[in-house]
C-alpha cells in the first residue's frame, strides 16, 4: 500500500485532512477525496502538489 | 514503490503519457509531472481523476 495522506497547506504548515487517500477528483474549485475506508471529503480549494514519493497530497484554499 | 502512470483520457480510451510519476503539480490550465527518472512533462489540460488504488493518473485536455 502507498498510504498517501492529504494535507492542507496553511501558510507553510501542513494540517492533516484525510488519511489513506485512494481517489482524488478535482471538481470546479473543489477537490473530492475518498479514502481506503470509504470515507469521502470535499475540500473547497485546489491541489497544490501531489508527491507520490513522499506520499503527500497538498491542498490549498 | 507505487508505480503510478499518467494517461490521457481520449474519448474513453487511455493513452499512456508518463510512467512512474512521482510529482504532480497543477498549474494554470496545465499539469506539470515529473517521474522517478527525473523526466518532466507538462500537459495542456487538467487532472480528471487520480486513483492511487489503480495506480493511475487520468489527464484530460
Amino acid at each position: 500500500m502507498c498510504d498517501t495522506n492529504a494535507y492542507i497547506d496553511n501558510k507553510g504548515t501542513e494540517e492533516l485532512y484525510l488519511e489513506n487517500v485512494n481517489l482524488i477528483r478535482p471538481e470546479d474549485g473543489r477537490v473530492y477525496l475518498k479514502n481506503l475506508f470509504g470515507e469521502e471529503k470535499t475540500f473547497d480549494g485546489t491541489i497544490k502538489e501531489i508527491s507520490l514519493n513522499s506520499h503527500k497530497i497538498i491542498l490549498k484554499s
